[in-house]
């Protein structure tokens, strides 16, 4: 079945995108032009996303002579594939009218982002960006900087970056030890927002430099050092910044004067290539402003507010990291299932005993007869599906949370904190699974360069690392999200799922389902509640990485029972009923029993992580 | 602490070694030899494989004229790294001292290919077909063929493959479509045996050309057509064929006439990019022989027992591919220990209560004093430690077969026959994720090709695919090995693993271990009689992969044990016990409780591969 019949019956059928046009905010649109955006963007996406997903791969970014100093060259279908998403108006799919944009439910926005994530991650990848940027500048920044810098941006005549992660920092922004020190005495009265000089090195920063749009925008986090000319430890200290490549005049018109932000170098990657990562070095001097060295910046929000501000967008990015993998895994899910029922080899199992078994006088069969085969396509399907959902469920908690009741918006904000890291952990790495089941599907020819599916897993690897590792996903979830507000987050979404199994135990095909998940969300609470039994952190979080995966898998579980029961009320004698009752199936037989061996250390409370020394490795 | 000491410990103080110098075939060495062996062994690894690793990664094989016809141009490197391995003796180590050989047990031949591995598996790849091949004409070859084919081998003049696969039969033999009939009316009569002419197309093949030695020694698996034309369905009709690049004359001399073997082009992989991977086009007429087009071949044992003469070898090379990818992970965990150990960066997790933490006055940490780090670098040490306890066992089992008692070499053919399938899976399926592991160590770095991680990982996705992929191994435990001579295999391997749990239940710091050891294996007996309960062998091994998954654990958590005791008896007080201990308990808290989830579907029968339907995906 293609993806789209899938998306349409999760959006529709499910998550009944229908009733988000009784808002204010949607009555404009109707469920045709819903389909209409979707219409679009999977043409585009067919047309000029997945054709050149490998050429963005072998044809690796590089520093070339720009008119004034080093850029990045890419393929001339990049530029293509950016003007034509640009042209479709994606960008700011969800924005205000006023602000350029489409006033799309965030739900069908990502659903359309997914036709792009599948086509090619990588050349997705300045949009998301982008969007991202802009939208952050939209809630957070002044009139002006919306004006200027946000609108620029989701017109997509510039695209934007995210410069938080430094050499020396990744994980850990307390440690961000870039400079900004106020530009001039007059520096407080720029129009465009108090003025500063920015002084560091910024690491891993995507879309860093290339020539695909007349300026870029980089939002900076950097520290004000304070009377004493010291960096105030913690992120507390941290400032966000508009850092643009190229200066823009007190109109805000844009100029032709370079700020003082120089491409330090490229960094190649594993994979998702197509998605140029930089090293920038700001205020080295390279192209120093008004004789001065030191990058322009402006200051965003008020000093030290750098992070909030940055965090506030963080669901949605992570979201979209999440449905980027997801995507990646559908790729292949759908070009080792294309193969599987192309390629004949070997022969049924028959016989009677033992040893017996297979008579080759036979012609082969298409390697989809085969029982392991199925296995692997049944567990690609069960992630990659399931995952969709996910995605998709965490949008419309978005749109909830900007369009719904302030009950629903309650709701909503506390579904989103403790799902979040999920939704962006756990296709991360069952995705990637999933990614690496094709490659077995298809053998040794899975493991050349001729097929597609060596790329999907080498891009899929990102995803564990980048917007916040898996270990920090884990540390946020137990550490914070589980436990705040006494743990109204976590019972909020554990009444969710009472509520669904209460649904689907009434409906004969789903009740030892329902059955299975109550169990399994029991088993969920204990080990919550066993791993904070000591009140220590160090303790309780030392194995948090294993929580998160037990936590995903429930999570998933009981997405699964929500699309099921979504399918028998919907798709009776509808050809896509049995596979989404075998996806189930398999989840709840193959996959939920995995919790278990990822709790037990958990709720021991197994030390063996704290104890261990350096030296006995 | 470096891998040469777990390696000496696991050798001397584990396997005992120093027994075998009792026996005859051994007698001229002493452990001292054995320790030049490896010595040499480690600095030409060190000298002349892993500084190149990278670079026959990147300076990718590719096609080039040659004096006569098209070549594959290989870096310098690789032709200086081959010199030395040739240099070295270890094509023939574990060989009679007639053939040229060294008469090195084999478990010490294992321990010294460990180096060559863990420097550049795609390096070590020719040597390990070379020797593959020369050993399986040593057995199965005439008095010329070895003296001719073998020894030229052992002494590393040519170079050897294994033709087995074609573009439409990989993992399916029966398949095999090369076709062989005889070479004139004196076929029978050659000096090199029976010669027949071969045409017919092979794929995959691995060092199918280049030009790191003078000649190149292909067995290629044909049939022969019965008198009617037709080839016989099924593995029954497949011979085995000497088919050597450039033709040897009557007295056994290399010519320069070469024989009808043509590149029909390379195969691009994911990684393990320093093995030239080939297609061969034999017969088509590019190089006729005598006028003829037909690939000059010699048979190797009788018509028709190609694939037994073949598989004769199997339990070595598979040995040999589950070495590789124990250390691949070795080489990912030592870089990501190296890392983890000099990366600074966030702070201990302190403070009494949930959210409150870390004091961003102090210095960063180095990344080891993370409870996740040291997690995934537990993870790996028992992954890639306990791989090379497994390997190593089963290499020593070898040389029981080979050297030891009648009974002894009973033994341990069962033994081997049930575990070269979990010795070649465990490891390519656990020591990839040890490299997943190490990338993550890594985080955003572990993504660039800077530091070798990513390699490793990129290397090690072959071993599931190649020399009997995952399915098939699984098929032929739960198919064959645990069933044959009525279980007698399985009874042999339970019978071992009560006799560890007897030793490790006597001694207090491994007592708990015992006792969930011996229940695994309970649980693993249980399991098997399950999967067989209906007799019905489409739905026995229907999901024969978990079984292999659940095995293959269980085997691992039996040799943590197992080298666990010799740790107690033979390391107190000395500074790797405690690591081994921790390596131990990180096996039986955090792994082995995995077994369940797999065993259940196995257990209940669980028939969704059966029943699921192309049309449901």
């Amino acid at each position: 079945m293609p993806m789209r019949d899938t998306l349409d019956f999760l959006l529709h059928d499910w998550l009944r995108v229908d009733t988000l046009l009784q808002r204010p905010r949607f009555e404009d649109h109707s469920v045709e032009t819903f389909t209409q955006v979707l219409d679009t963007c999977e043409r585009i996406a067919r047309e000029k996303f997945a054709p050149y997903n490998r050429l963005a791969d072998t044809e690796e970014p590089r520093v070339v002579a720009g008119p004034d100093g080093e850029t990045v060259h890419l393929p001339k279908a990049t530029h293509e594939a950016m003007a034509a998403y640009v042209e479709s108006g994606m960008l700011a799919a969800a924005q205000d009218f006023e602000m350029g944009g489409m006033q799309l439910p965030c739900v069908i926005q990502m659903a359309a982002k997914a036709f792009f994530s599948m086509g090619s991650v990588a050349l997705g990848g300045y949009a998301m960006l982008t969007t991202g940027n802009a939208n952050l500048l939209r809630v957070h920044g002044t009139a002006a900087q919306r004006e200027v810098f946000a609108k620029n941006l989701f017109a997509g005549r510039w695209f934007g970056t995210m410069c938080l992660s430094e050499p020396q920092a990744g994980s850990s922004l307390s440690d961000v030890a870039t400079r900004a020190t106020p530009d001039g005495d007059d520096f407080a009265a720029d129009t465009l927002g108090p003025r500063y000089r920015l002084r560091g090195n910024k690491m891993w920063i995507s879309g860093g430099e290339h020539e695909l749009t007349e300026n870029i925008v980089h939002l900076v986090l950097a520290k004000i050092p304070g009377p004493d000319g010291k960096l105030v430890p913690g992120v507390k200290g941290i400032s966000l910044f508009i850092v643009p490549k190229k200066l823009v005049n007190d109109q805000g018109q844009l100029t032709d004067e370079r700020n003082d932000v120089a491409l330090a170098g490229l960094n190649h990657k594993l994979g998702y290539r197509g998605t140029t990562n930089t090293l920038l070095n700001l205020g080295e001097g390279r192209f120093p402003v008004r004789g001065v060295p030191g990058a322009v910046g402006y200051l965003v929000g008020q000093p030290g507010e750098g992070l909030r501000c940055m965090f506030h967008m963080m669901n949605e990015a992570r979201i979209g990291v999440g449905l980027g993998a997801v995507m990646l895994g559908y790729a292949g899910y759908e070009a080792s299932l294309d193969y599987a029922r192309q390629r004949t080899q070997g022969r049924p199992i028959t016989g009677k005993s033992a040893g017996t078994g297979k008579d080759a006088s036979l012609p082969p069969v298409p390697i989809i007869e085969h029982a392991d085969v199925k296995r692997m396509l049944l567990a690609q399907k069960s992630y990659v599906e399931g995952g969709l959902a996910l995605e998709l469920y965490c949008a419309r908690l978005v749109d909830e949370l900007n369009t719904g009741s302030d009950a629903q918006k309650a709701e909503a904000d506390l579904l989103l904190e403790v799902l979040t890291p999920i939704a962006k952990s756990w296709p991360s790495e069952w995705c990637l699974e999933a990614n690496s089941l094709a490659i077995q599907v298809l053998g040794g020819y899975g493991y050349t360069r001729d097929f597609p599916v060596e790329q999907h897993w080498r891009d899929n690897r990102l995803n564990m690392i980048h917007e916040g590792t898996h270990g920090i996903q884990a540390l946020d979830l137990l550490g914070r999200k589980v436990v705040m507000k006494g743990g109204e987050g976590l019972r909020t979404l554990t009444a969710r799922m009472a509520a669904t199994s209460e649904s689907a135990s009434a409906l004969p095909e789903l009740a030892d389902y329902a059955e299975a998940l109550s169990y399994a969300v029991q088993q969920l609470e204990m080990t919550t509640q066993a791993a904070w039994a000591s009140g220590v952190p160090e303790q309780a979080l030392c194995n948090a990485t294993l929580y998160l995966q037990a936590f995903g898998h429930v999570v998933m579980a009981w997405m699964w029972l929500e699309v099921a029961v979504a399918a028998q009320q919907h798709l009776q004698d509808h050809a896509l009923l049995p596979g989404k009752m075998a996806a189930l199936r398999y989840f709840y037989a193959y996959e939920l029993p995995k919790i278990s061996a990822w709790m037990g250390p958990v709720s021991r409370g197994e030390s063996l992580p704290l104890e261990m020394q350096d030296a006995w490795f």
